[in-house]
């Protein structure tokens, strides 16, 4: 399993094998259930996870009590609250599993040290923070700019493996629809 | 007014005096003029911007004509549309001064440059990328969380800087409130 993170280093830094071994022990893995939270809101965020097998969602209550549903990860993404993450600080967000699911995840500390004493790790980061920075900035464009209807559109296209995997609830709640708008836009785009 | 630069550096990785030397010659200057497009939509987006003094914004322009603007840079930001800058495909965005202002640019081909001589500089980068992103998730949250009223007092005492430099019409934009709302809110606050 450790493989798909060395192959997924692999596509922005060169890293021999014997590093690889050295930089792995900065790591741990950990299986979670369907449902399992990784991380509640109030909770000091302490670490950084990177998904093995499965996925995730994170999610926060907001004031009417619902779920609002802000990011996915499936295999090879990461997720965390960042800036609770990089502040050692509580979290307003849940981490919780959507399928069981294998993550392999290192503490605020780890990453730090890690970075420190294998630079080349700091190029394989920057690429996976300048990537979501960049995807967060599409996705701030949409929420301003695309209809309801355009913006689940758009999702299906861009991520059709999403959609096939994740429960409608839930994609209903990345998009900020209620789930009975969601059944009624697919009716019309699948009829 | 490149010591600025040379500053926000050292905030995040250590470089000697020789070092910057060489590192600054990947970059150009430009002096901008207010109302004056770095950007525009549908060009190729090439450069990623550093304010060495002023006052930068993007925006889009929307369905209905109007301008949207998404995000702002003071000294010591930078901006660029990371998705089209990393593709080297026309931009969605535009990326205008709002004061005249002095810009510190540097080309995505330089940036790669840079980054393969100088590895010290992935670690500057990958600090850089790490805030935006994190700040990037917090913004994503306020817009589905918070009310239109919120989100200004969140703003306001966040961002106090950009409170008093940017013309009220465009944290209107900002926003996605109309300036009369923001003239409302503002009496409502102030008196």
């Amino acid at each position: 399993m450790l493989e798909i993170f060395k192959g997924h280093i692999a596509k922005f830094a060169q890293i021999p094998d014997d590093e690889f071994e050295e930089i792995i022990k900065f790591f741990d893995t950990k299986e979670v259930d369907k449902k399992e939270n990784l991380l509640e809101e109030g909770q000091i965020c302490r670490h950084h996870y990177f998904v093995l097998n499965g996925l995730l969602r994170k999610f926060f209550i907001n004031e009417k009590g619902i779920e609002q549903t802000t990011e996915f990860a499936i295999e090879t993404w990461w997720i965390t609250d960042n800036f609770a993450y990089e502040r050692k600080i509580p979290s307003e967000f849940y981490i919780q599993a959507i399928e069981k699911s294998l993550i392999l995840y290192i503490t605020q500390e780890n990453q730090e040290k890690l970075l420190e004493k294998f630079p080349v790790m700091e190029r394989y980061f920057r690429y996976i923070y300048q990537r979501a920075f960049a995807a967060a900035q599409k996705r701030i464009k949409f929420l301003f700019s695309l209809s309801k209807e355009e913006f689940y559109i758009q999702a299906v296209t861009n991520h059709p493996e999403f959609v096939q995997r994740v429960p409608q609830y839930l994609i209903a709640s990345y998009l900020g629809f209620t789930p009975e708008y969601l059944s009624e836009i697919r009716k019309r785009h699948i009829s």
